[in-house]
């Protein structure tokens, strides 16, 4: 059964009036009609089951028969990642990271980052679809772009790592990560962070991991974080 | 320093001349030229240093200084998977699997796969890329397409792995997973094996893994997987 995005509904709610995109798509595009089950996902944990009432294509409502909070991730996993000058790769990378599994991505805006505008909207369109596509309840939260130094100082996560190419001593971040804690990690821009960067993450008591023995672009290190991360 | 393509050296070698786009590429694109060193991989192992001798931007010449051998993967890791309608789907895991780190790409025709023809060389010049770009000398081989049943029995590998979506009993791939064995797994469509396909595949003694907690694209999923395999 496909799952649709109900971000507006209300946790006592018995009625819902899908908006008109995601009507119009389970209408008009899935051909679903009137008596039908639907699962709903507000993106905030809650799985809702419900039936359609009336299958206008532009104002679905459907009445609600049940609604599960789905268990929470044990830790939050977040990520702070460099965005890249080809928007595509970073819309990958976001989708395949809410696929995966994450609880927060941070745009990181670090010396060596060209990129630091982009389009919330279509990117947080880019996480609805995913978390709807993997079957998950729980939107993952895109926030504002950071400054690194402020990021790394302000940063309270009892788990912080940082990836860098320098070939300094690093670990494995599967031989690091203790999976309890809340974890943030650093994705560096293509070019990597600068010396002075890792310098201050390490001051600062980051622990540097290393994502493998090739070099990686930074949309490719952001997703090998994310699935190592879940994995461990 | 960049790394160049050339398939077509030979061991011996002490003069080489670039094919046109690569000599476009250096000469044109990088701006190489006369008395630069470059770096050139043939892709089967081989880091060869050379110096331009002729910056001609259609036939660029140059003369081979050293070449060293770069220490072969301990084992071989090959997977198998359906590939997806959507061709950019499956470029894209072309691409990061390469970065990531695989031996062998092998198209799976599975009863459910949508997608059994390709263009071998449009593909073949992606892994081109992503190995040169993620600094590696060995280009993983992408195999010709074969039919699920016939794979499944006629593979001889140490180590036998199959992803499926069942709610059967699976265990984490990096737990089950004994690293020091060459390794295939199977990834399959949009829709999953069939029941039949993945009782085929327990009968012959494949491991049923699990590659997390969230329902996985295909193009996903193989990029867990060869994730997981190279951090194990």
């Amino acid at each position: 059964m496909s799952v649709f995005y109900a971000p507006e509904i209300q946790q006592d709610a018995t009625m819902y009036t899908m908006n008109e995109d995601t009507s119009k798509y389970c209408i008009q595009v899935l051909r679903y009609e009137k008596g039908d089950e639907v699962l709903l996902a507000d993106g905030r944990g809650h799985k809702i089951t419900a039936v359609i009432t009336d299958d206008n294509r532009k104002k679905c409502v459907v009445k609600i028969l049940s609604s599960e909070t789905m268990p929470a991730p044990a830790r939050a996993l977040r990520i702070a990642i460099s965005f890249t000058k080809n928007a595509s790769r970073i819309e990958w990378f976001l989708e395949k990271a809410t696929e995966i599994g994450i609880q927060t991505i941070i745009p990181l805006v670090s010396q060596r980052t060209e990129k630091e505008k982009f389009k919330p909207e279509r990117l947080q369109n880019i996480l609805v679809s995913a978390m709807l596509q993997s079957q998950q309840f729980y939107l993952p939260e895109l926030q504002e772009p950071q400054a690194f130094d402020k990021l790394v100082k302000n940063n309270k996560d009892p788990q912080r790592l940082i990836a860098h190419c320098l070939p300094e001593q690093k670990t494995p971040l599967q031989q690091v990560m203790q999976p309890a804690k809340d974890t943030l990690i650093l994705i560096g821009p293509e070019g990597d962070f600068t010396p002075e960067e890792i310098k201050l993450a390490l001051d600062e008591g980051y622990v540097p991991v290393s994502l493998g023995d090739t070099r990686l672009r930074t949309e490719t290190a952001g997703m090998v974080a994310v699935t190592l991360m879940n994995a461990c």
